[in-house]
């Protein structure tokens, strides 16, 4: 099965991959840009069929290794 | 404006990033997932009110720089 996970960084929590991002933009004409954040999303190709299963071992794997529980949130989705 | 742009890696190319966790999740016992691939989200908020002005500018800024051509594929979305 197909499972997508969106990892956010906390909206308090600073971003400086964003901030880099936004002085090009700048440097580039793109001064309109005010605001750039960055996230990433995983898709995991997982074996198995049982829907729910899937689902719990995906948030264990984001709880272990994906995310980084202090700066991020994450979202898991068993697309099928 | 808030814009959400998607940029995924081709799938014809490797992603070593998504090699890399693939392998660390095996080593944690999950060796069930069998395929692992990392894109980045990039969420831009831009001044303005021109929903196709803005749609136009993001795209200009992903062929510019924020996805690599060579490696990667984009898709903007005006979230408004």
């Amino acid at each position: 099965m197909r499972v997508r996970i969106e990892i956010t960084r906390r909206p308090e929590i600073a971003d400086p991959q964003g901030t880099t991002i936004r002085r090009a933009l700048a440097d580039l004409g793109h001064e309109q840009v005010e605001r750039v954040r960055v996230d990433r999303v995983i898709h995991l190709d997982i074996a198995g069929d049982d829907r729910s299963a899937i689902e719990s071992q995906a948030n264990e794997m984001c709880r272990q290794v994906l995310a980084n529980p202090v700066l991020e949130d994450f979202s898991v989705e068993v697309l099928g």
